[in-house]
């Protein structure tokens, strides 16, 4: 047998993030409105204060708060209206003592106010007073300069995936473009002579392809761009045409399939053949994704995987290789994994990292952590699996009962 | 003051679902490569069983299990290899006992064949027999037929969010076209004579407006489409002009904006005037969310919705109502929420549901939640909270060190 430059996870990790950084952290302007999704290329400083001026949270009067000492229920004490505030509006008059100001939610306090009261404790004695029933604080209802962010504050980090809250942000402060980084450009290539397209006619002994459409759906929903999928008869031309196509046009090129050792092969000297330095990974010490391939092609910048056959086994390779390095040189947040209660046992794999899916049951007080097994493993797995736990490779196994951190897929 | 008609979120749920409910369940066929991130509008079931054949895990031969009773390490069997199987194709040969067929992983057993012996475990005699060193059982390294699903066996629900996986299992059984649910369209409106568009010049009392691109950004999100986004000044005739168009192009319309007293009556009168029956919600008792309405058109089949003006309010309105719409209405299994343990005290209202924003911190075994509290609460509470917990009507507020159920946003 031929002997294969086998990787930890980690081990792979480490030369992959050695590998092409530069084409993998490219960066590119885009319009706030098409930036969601989208993974923040630059720190986000606060430009001004926010607010830059005195604001109130509620609709009233600005006043002087020790103007208002002693005002209760039912004993009002009595302020003179000097100015009407519109929102959007500056204040002119400079508030004195037994003045107030009529301002809306959002509008802004007058110079010389310190406080709000709320309409609702208030009423109109004449067209020019006011009569107050309660008694403020100084500072009530106004949000001061620069309380929500100071000028200069971080309010986004680089790697940040732009979801509806960090548009906001981003909107508050202004800004009509921001850098993210560019996708990923991917070709997908399934190859078996097995595999039948979606739609197609299937005899016996075929199966349809489940790789390139969950491949590229996995892809898509982490911001990378499909440039090509196809799925291929086992031809080593076919492929060569393929592979030599994406060096071109993409900057990963996925091939899953050729899970067979002689298959296995042809993908390697294939990658050997057409890239250089070429195959720099040959298995993966992983449970499942053995037959995980990786190498470069450093003319082209382009990165080649070749992904186990097996649809499980291939999302999962793509999530802990691919995604992962995306999110290492993005500088992206970990999605919080949710804390759960095993409910069986999971056998580790002597030398090998495990990786093994799991269905999430509600219970009193949190989750129960259910690993879905099975040989078979494809639609069950897909079916029932919500995320799943990694084991290390000297982990003995964990047991029934134990916590574990399930990572959603 | 006039009276309102304030629901409780549970009061406006009930409401919202008994209101137009064929607009917003109507469904579109799509091709698989474009339905990732729909939601399925059908249930799909296994037209065949999967495999529909004996199905090898390993590269191999398959053998009568009892012809290798006693084989071992340093004492082979030796049998004759009678087929080689291509990947794709169906055996001819039925298997007789002292027989073999070389079977690759993924490729059709024999008939006759009962189990798989992996190729590691065995050795090419000639070219015609092959040693056994491994003894083997009736069933090692098969999938059975069916064994992954059975015909007719639910594989989705309807209501599924289309993800890699369940785009896999569509695949799987050669689906090209799958029933989703028609994308709501909306009309997002933003009012007020503060707002000013990010990328324009802003004078002192006036602030960018966040709501427009938060609002936007959450509903496509959720697989909405956004057909008109607009910013306006408080006038009547603007907004009402908007309005109508909108009740021609799009299922929902949001209003936000008009959170000061006045306003909020301008919103509620202009649906009343546009559309009948009308408002049936006006004022919800939410924390934060009270300055809501909630109206529909019956002839033109479009819910109308004022939000308040704070954006995390209106974010927060938008996911408990809309989005909890469409959950409930398509049948979408809710996101697992995430357990953790308070870090301080949150305060409830009384007569009020609350809603409040936390910060999940990883702890030891598992996350503490963090109140986000701020009055102004715009930026500093969207950048630092990662989700939210429910407070009941008549719950007292919960107490630092109790568990809660965080969901994300």
């Amino acid at each position: 047998m031929r002997f294969l430059k086998v990787d930890s996870l980690e081990q792979a990790r480490e030369k992959l993030l050695a590998s092409l950084q530069e084409v993998f952290t490219k960066t590119e302007q885009v319009r706030l409105q098409e930036a969601a999704g989208r993974c923040l290329a630059e720190q986000v400083y606060c430009p001004e204060m926010v607010p830059d001026f005195r604001r109130s949270t509620v609709d009233g009067y600005a006043v002087m708060a020790r103007d208002t000492t002693g005002a209760g229920e039912s004993i009002p004490v009595f302020l003179e209206i000097v100015e009407e505030i519109a929102i959007g509006h500056p204040a002119v008059h400079t508030l004195k003592s037994g003045e107030c100001t009529y301002v809306p939610t959002g509008g802004m306090l007058p110079d010389g106010a310190d406080a709000m009261v709320m309409v609702e404790y208030t009423e109109l004695f004449d067209e020019k007073n006011v009569a107050v029933y309660s008694t403020v604080s100084p500072g009530t209802a106004v949000v001061q300069v620069g309380e929500d962010a100071k000028k200069g504050q971080l309010l986004l980090d680089k790697g940040a995936r732009l979801d509806a809250k960090s548009i906001g942000v981003l909107a508050s402060i202004g800004r009509k473009q921001v850098e993210v980084f560019r996708p990923w450009r991917l070709t997908v290539v399934s190859t078996g002579d097995e595999l039948v397209l979606p739609g197609e006619e299937k005899t016996t002994c075929k199966i349809y392809d489940i790789n390139t459409s969950a491949l590229c759906t996995l892809a898509r929903e982490h911001g990378m761009e499909v440039v090509e999928a196809v799925t291929l008869r086992d031809e080593e031309e076919l492929l060569e045409q393929v592979l030599k196509r994406a060096l071109k046009s993409s900057d990963i090129v996925v091939i899953s399939g050729g899970s067979s050792q002689g298959k296995k092969d042809m993908t390697a000297e294939l990658i050997d053949k057409i890239a250089k330095p070429g195959v720099f990974t040959h298995g993966l010490a992983l449970k499942p994704g053995k037959p995980t391939i990786l190498g470069t092609d450093e003319a082209s910048e382009t990165l080649l995987v070749g992904l186990p056959g097996h649809p499980v086994a291939a999302m999962m390779v793509f999530e802990l290789l691919i995604i992962w390095l995306q999110k290492r040189l993005y500088g992206e947040k970990e999605k919080p994994g949710i804390p759960a209660v095993l409910e069986s046992n999971i056998p580790g794999a002597p030398g090998r990292e495990t990786c093994q899916m799991v269905k999430l049951v509600q219970s009193e007080d949190g989750y129960i952590a259910r690993p879905v097994f099975g040989k078979s493993g494809l639609m069950s797995t897909l079916t029932q699996a919500d995320g799943y736990v990694l084991l290390e490779v000297n982990q003995e196994g964990l047991r029934s009962g134990e916590r574990v951190m399930v990572h959603l897929l």
